[in-house]
């Protein structure tokens, strides 16, 4: 089986079989890997990672050598936190069955998660996965609206799901969009009116859609756009484009997957920075600090018809095991004051790549708010995807986890765990600085 | 918001609102559900179990009464088992990262599990959900096949994404089937030759399919064809109908959800039984024991296509802590000797039905094998829907738990954890004769 990944497989940062430097016991690993999981799984890195441990912000290898963790969101409040792993824990022993009985955690744990949200999102859906959260909130979309029309960004990522992965252009041209989908270009934050532009782009869409018959259904959008590049601002582009889908009969839905639960530090949520309002919400990866739960929250009209039709079980998602863990992270976050470390240490973190910027070509444009920050790799002010790889790889070398994102894949994601402090800011851009002076 | 249990909502043993003898603390609790997690979701039962803890067959609510587990499939080696738990608490407390790096964990349970395969199936992919897998399998079946076609069972159940549900017509009219979706009836158990008759039915459907244009890409099948009914035998069904599918140029999925990890008995999957070797294989409910883990279990040649073409990551599915999990449940099922348990107490279990079907003419059929069984509830012979309700709702009285299935509805569903004793199933028995005693 051979593939080429410059047109088949367009993740950045993924292993090449063969390649990199791997000792004895992990290019063993790597064969396991492909006789047992099969061919459509990617590493990471020119030479994979190994990793046994993690705790807090650091993750080990099997000789104890520490790595940085700038990239694992889903370990939001901290890899192995003691409070997320004692409460699953009491709970798994304790009780772990599903929403067809009668349990309190579940609710407890749904009031209290819509306690950061405002008034019209009152309803909450559980599911595993963000996959199954989008892909839910398609078929309650198709329900609500009676249309089937999708506009997502032109590289976004919204799931696995085959319903998902056909409105999630980031995954290359083998996985095909859906007839029914269209992708617009993601916000410019360096056009003259980027609320404007954007929010003629979803009308675009709604306007080919319906010129093909198709009723929208959707706009589904990461708040912040990871996969197509981090564009957190301007944070006027949101509002706009919500107006057009639901002028054109269809709905709002912010993708918080990514930015959710505190990551921008000046909000629990990336739609709440846009001062708009959505008709759903999708909540994913960090919700259970690595425990699968997700979720989907609603405005109680929105899930009327889909309620009327059908009814919704999902076996693991809202289970008493899930709830407990996920309570546990809300607590943390809070407890811990993790929202407001993400606006400060974000800040300073953003400041301290700013600075670099102005000494190294290399870096382009900066971008972010709170924990979740992006760099752009070039060359003579050009996208550079190879000197991006290059860059996480020698940032590898250096012990320091990070990927890279966006359509050009040249875009550095730096997206560490709530609990990076600024000494992790400071080690980082000290790592960094010493490997762009080397003229990567 | 009305609904017509009737008509839109086909489950069997859906509580209605406002109706049931609840106290006031469950009231309350019903009345935050409604408002906080919305129109889809459903309770089991006339008046709702309220659970605060488990502990291997047995359920408790909160002033300490006992219920006996005969229908939750998912604490497959019992509620709470404290070696299921510690291996996931203390993974938990060390590691919980994914599969884009090297981990041992991952790769040690992927050997263990394919070694319970036969031969030609030595690959897995892993997910959090049944439906995933079920959903994955589509995808990978469309890739192999360059079809689009899916033959299901008439009350199949596969799973609530958007693709599966589509495959799911136990979910009922208000959730339409896929126009590339054919439904065939269940195996007939009394047909005079049940393997020819499904086979005629798998090829009939084939032909339809052809006929309108789409080519078939799966034949979808849970082996013991579960909320169809429970048809475990004859086991010469799925062989030919497996070969029709093959033969058109698709696929053949062995859904194991339900049947698999040893519940059977006489084998660890339900395809065993059949003497029949699936193209892939999904893997959900037990395989955690509540933690959400599932996966497919596939032949090389299947995934060769979708590899080519795509990357499939879940970032959940096959984290360290779900591969601990999941290693340790495989270990309870050897140490434990479930499967002998499940064959040895189903067999007894078995009869015990048996001998009350002759007792008591409410009792038609009784079917199933190891600790998956059924009984049909019947009136003058004809299914009794509303006779299977109140046979369900007095053994919630009697403080057993159990539901019903069926495109009838009027199939008691007997599905316990795999540790229930002969004696668990003497009181059930001995409840259940005192229940039709009373002339229900």
């Amino acid at each position: 089986m051979t593939r080429d990944p410059g047109t088949s497989d367009p993740m950045p940062n993924a292993f090449v079989p063969g390649q990199g430097a791997l000792g004895p016991v992990e290019t063993a690993m790597v064969a396991r890997r492909q006789s047992l999981l099969g061919p459509a799984y990617r590493l990471f890195y020119e030479t994979p990672v190994h990793l046994v441990r993690g705790q807090g912000v650091w993750l080990y290898d099997p000789d104890g050598n520490a790595y940085l963790d700038t990239y694992n969101n889903v370990a939001s409040v901290g890899h192995a936190h003691p409070r997320v792993v004692s409460a699953m824990a009491e709970q798994a022993a304790t009780l772990a069955t599903h929403t067809r009985y009668l349990h309190d955690g579940v609710l407890a744990y749904a009031e209290r998660l819509l306690g950061h949200f405002p008034a019209p999102l009152t309803h909450v859906m559980f599911t595993c996965t963000g996959s199954e959260a989008n892909d839910l909130a398609l078929r309650i979309a198709r329900a609500a609206t009676g249309g089937t029309g999708v506009i997502v960004t032109a590289n976004a990522y919204h799931g696995v799901t085959a319903s998902v992965a056909e409105c999630s252009p980031s995954l290359g041209r083998g996985v095909p969009l859906g007839p029914h989908v269209r992708a617009i270009p993601a916000p410019n934050p360096h056009a003259a009116d980027p609320a404007a532009t954007f929010a003629a782009d979803v009308q675009a869409a709604i306007d080919d859609l319906q010129r093909h018959g198709i009723k929208p259904a959707l706009l589904m959008v990461d708040t912040v756009f990871s996969s197509d590049g981090l564009f957190t601002d301007p944070t006027t582009v949101l509002a706009p484009a919500a107006a057009a889908i639901r002028s054109a009969g269809g709905l709002f839905l912010a993708d918080e997957v990514q930015p959710g639960f505190g990551r921008m530090g000046a909000a629990m949520w990336g739609f709440q920075r846009h001062g708009v309002l959505p008709d759903m919400v999708s909540l994913g990866k960090p919700m259970g600090n690595g425990y699968p739960v997700a979720g989907l929250v609603l405005q109680p009209p929105v899930i009327a018809e889909f309620g009327r039709a059908a009814r919704y079980f999902n076996t693991f998602g809202g289970n008493a095991v899930a709830a407990a863990t996920a309570m546990a992270v809300l607590s943390v976050i809070e407890d811990e004051g993790l929202m407001q470390n993400a606006a400060q240490t974000g800040a300073m973190f953003r400041k301290g790549l700013e600075a670099l910027a102005k000494d190294y070509a290399a870096l382009g444009d900066i971008r972010g708010a709170g924990l979740f920050l992006a760099a752009d790799i070039v060359t003579d002010g050009q996208p550079d995807r190879a000197r991006a790889a290059l860059l996480v790889n020698a940032l590898r070398e250096e012990r320091i986890l990070i990927s890279a994102t966006g359509a050009e894949g040249n875009t550095l994601k730096i997206r560490p765990p709530l609990v990076f402090s600024e000494d992790n800011a400071a080690f980082f851009l000290d790592r960094l600085s010493k490997i762009l002076n080397r003229g990567l």
